[in-house]
């Protein structure tokens, strides 16, 4: 166990440290992250942001799924808690559209776009929510709403680049601005679901971990969209062929 | 299909029809169910209503759950209405605990409740409550909630003679007060839903055979009631034995 | 709990007592289900049979899936119990086949033959086969594999008016033939799967309910295709429809 | 797609590649894992093999689920594919009890040892193979028996530093030795399925991302033994501290 949760004292003051540990899990990607030093370095076309809202769409497809599954489970988790799943997860339904929609917006039509498979490392991101909802503590996935609904502080610099690179205005950006921007309302809820329902150091642990993890699978994933990027810069990639008009 | 369906001709039409379809149903239950007879005739005691609350608490404790895995499969089921699934599912979770609470009333401690397996027919309206909300249409469960959201005004009459002949009061009936009161928002949803997205006869269709297999079958599961509480009385049950205290 | 299972003593004697109790309900289904006076009356065609394989089609075809399904749970169940399983579920996979191919090989085309959806009561049947497999005693659904695995000699007679009055031979009831025959290797491996893993009394209590229930569900089944024959007969059913062509 | 496979032109050819595509990503594996210098520097003890097998007991025990749920989808795969998958699923179960054997044959007592939660990385491993059977080519999963059923070849070396360096015997190793030995059985069934059910390179392809993804993934396993055993060496561990009784 972490030192700090060894030392549990409060929910309050676990809560705290869960927070520090977020700065430094992002602070830790950011400086190491192929994916982040490729996005300053401002040398990619449109066709990366599009695999990137392709892969999007794929993940935020299933976020409410694995939310509500918790629910379906036979736990001693209390109602409240189950309540707050169901709830979030009607909230979370169809914001892929949002990054569909993106897509559109940069010049796609809806019939051009092959939403076949998820890449590897998306699929393996899904997998691994699926797999904590379903089994071991079901306040962990709380781990992944934590960051999930509080990225805009850490990732504000990276969107300005994007936009900045790819001259995209606000409504090309609806999946990112809506979803980084701090949201009060979410972030506050989060907060207050973790507070309330956490009995101790283990549960804070288990929420921990989750929020390492998850946030690593999701800087695997962008490293992948990385890679597919440059497969199809060099002509190499089929799947992503129709991103090509993109750059037209 | 029924004759009325086939007809179709707009959505507000065939909800009419659906609705005389309830009634008629309704009608059917009361004129020939075992069960309607023997509450009527006011030969029981309060371990009747105990039986009933405990197989009450088993299948109204799965009732959110089939309701949001709806929204967990691959359908192309519109947005909103896996949406409203998931709120639905919220607003249901925990309402088992009305029926725990009422036997409570009674003089039970929570110790002494044993919620160990429910009775066959309660698993058999649990079982397909499950399976068609994760086969075929994805809108065929609206046909329980359009029943079981709106019952008060078939029932009215069944509730007065259980509450007069075991001398209840309402803190002991909050389950079947609170879920047969015409519930105005929640019936008034169900329409809405129906009205919205059925797109032709096939959904109407499919929607009154759930209404009618579902009735069927929660009125099966209150002749098995009858059946376990004789059984009671003649001493021949052993799982239910704990309820005798209520006749103490 | 059974008088019978409360004087348990052993599994061998509890498995007579299990036998007696199938001799029990058959004889019971025989004396009173509608199905059966209406087969002995030799007053159907071929659609009647038409149905009955159809639905057959649709419950077989999900028999292996709940047979392996009990393996997936984490259960106490012993390991040798989890290989029968997996190993049942091989062995009966595809078996919906044969009801497949003799409808064929009444004369009609694989295309004419639409499988939609099944009965109501099929459903239902199929619902509780995945309920009883997916929750309680992981032993339970030994009581449907218990009579399906051996029922030939309880429905000799209805096989034989069937084949009579609609001059059947062999190549037509493939599957009825197949899975009534006693079959000595599966009869005789749920045998010992009883005697190997039950611990007592309410082991065999489980599996007596789980075979009366299915029974009974069948039964259903089978009397609801009488109903649905009846309406093709009077020109009612659209569903069944391309069954007219077995009575050309 | 690959170079190799956009080339298709038989299964068996096809088959030819995908077995030097394994022999790759082994080399690969074999010259860049930390955990391959970690075993082949011989600085370890025995509480290393017991995280190992730890790990590779959870893992192991999910194999024949993951493997059955495929033919619990509705797909078009082929009946014999079906039935291949219930059977290698009835092969794999309880091969967990090997790994379990081996850490009791260290001289751990059953009650010793803590079978809680799995390390991240082998969740991943167990999440990542759940999806991958439950979604998308239900052909793909063979990509990881491919590897899984024949190993030895590739790590035989490893197993002789870890059993020379812990001088263990034979009765240590039963999960290691049993499951890397080439099984010609099981390792011709495999490409038997892939030669046989394959139908053009996109089956091919997919079995190849498998294969790719799930030998990361364990390796990746691998790595965070290593890290663990790290930990539980600078006393910093406490979840496998129950292993320090294996150094005394």
């Amino acid at each position: 166990m972490t030192q700090k949760f060894k030392d549990y004292k409060t929910n309050e003051e676990s809560f705290k440290w869960l927070k520090e540990a977020r700065d430094q899990k992002w602070a830790e990607i950011k400086s190491s992250a192929k994916w982040v030093d490729f996005i300053m370095s401002k040398k990619f076309d449109r066709r990366f942001y599009g695999i990137y809202l392709l892969e999007t769409y794929h993940y935020v497809k299933e976020n409410p799924r694995h939310q509500a599954i918790i629910s379906l489970r036979d736990t001693d988790a209390p109602i409240n808690y189950l309540k707050f799943c169901y709830e979030h997860a009607e909230e979370e339904t169809g914001h892929e559209m949002m990054a569909h929609h993106d897509l559109e917006s940069l010049g796609l039509n809806s019939d051009d776009i092959d939403i076949t498979m998820p890449l590897a490392s998306t699929e393996i991101l899904i997998a691994y929510l699926y797999r904590i909802s379903q089994y071991g503590n079901p306040l962990r996935r709380l781990g992944y709403s934590f960051w999930a609904e509080d990225s805009y502080q850490y990732i504000q610099d990276l969107l300005g680049a994007i936009s900045e690179n790819l001259s995209l205005d606000k409504k090309n950006m609806t999946f990112l601005v809506s979803h980084s921007t701090i949201d009060e309302k979410h972030s506050k809820e989060i907060e207050e679901m973790i507070i309330r329902f956490c009995k101790g150091p283990d549960d804070f642990e288990s929420i921990l971990e989750i929020m390492n993890v998850t946030l690593t699978l999701q800087s695997n994933m962008i490293d992948e969209v990385v890679v597919e990027y440059q497969k199809l810069v060099e002509n190499k990639s089929t799947k992503y062929g129709f991103l090509n008009k993109l750059t037209e």
